[in-house]
């Protein structure tokens, strides 16, 4: 994808600080972090949402996400991947936030707009969906 | 884990609506919903924090969350996995969230405190998390 930013970095056109690579899979740091250490996990397959991805590309990405936790030391962090400007995603290329949460300003931040739990809407939705699995 | 409410689950002690299970992996609905189609995978390995599950026990869960996203035809999706009270967690055993998001009102809310591009401080963590890795 010409036009992507992010197959920019991963063809090297554009710099970035590099933190792990290999055949498949990319890391680095984000450059406009929401705490010290927000860091991201790419695959270099090109594909907007983790619908487009094929399976063989998504199996390192949580191993290196930890690994990233692990070497900035965070103890409290998120994992996130927004697919659809709706869902918050800027750029359209699958990734991976790994965001150390240090303190409640920093990192982060959660809405959790619970709804009752209805177990019989529920059950519908589980029949519908156990079909389609 | 004697105590934690998805190793019962696992066990089925504690019934779901489980929508996927391998060896090492269960997917099931979310019965306090953010929106519609709110499901959960999780390793069967119990671990509170994503830096507490072996790599082997890693590889399955986003072919998985991908498939219920496909399943749920959930067009605009988060993927979340939250470690620390601080950083959201509830239940301290691992889980991946796969949360629809239909519109602004129902599944995950974001927060995005971004912070300043300092390049001096980036290039000194980055020198520092290299290191570790």
């Amino acid at each position: 994808m010409a036009s992507c930013i992010f197959c920019k970095i991963i063809k090297g056109d554009i710099p970035c600080f590099k933190l792990y690579e290999s055949e498949k899979t990319l890391a680095f740091l984000d450059i406009n972090p929401l705490s010290r250490g927000h860091a991201l996990v790419i695959p270099k397959f090109h594909g907007e949402k983790l619908t487009d991805i094929p399976d063989d590309h998504l199996t390192e990405l949580l191993p290196i996400a930890k690994k990233l936790a692990l070497a900035t030391g965070a103890n409290e962090y998120n994992i996130l991947q927004n697919n659809g400007r709706g869902a918050h995603q800027e750029v359209d290329h699958v990734h991976f936030h790994m965001i150390p949460k240090p303190n409640p300003e920093e990192g982060l931040g959660i809405g959790w707009p619970q709804q009752k739990t209805d177990m019989d809407k529920l059950k519908a939705l589980y029949d519908e969906i156990k079909q389609k699995l």
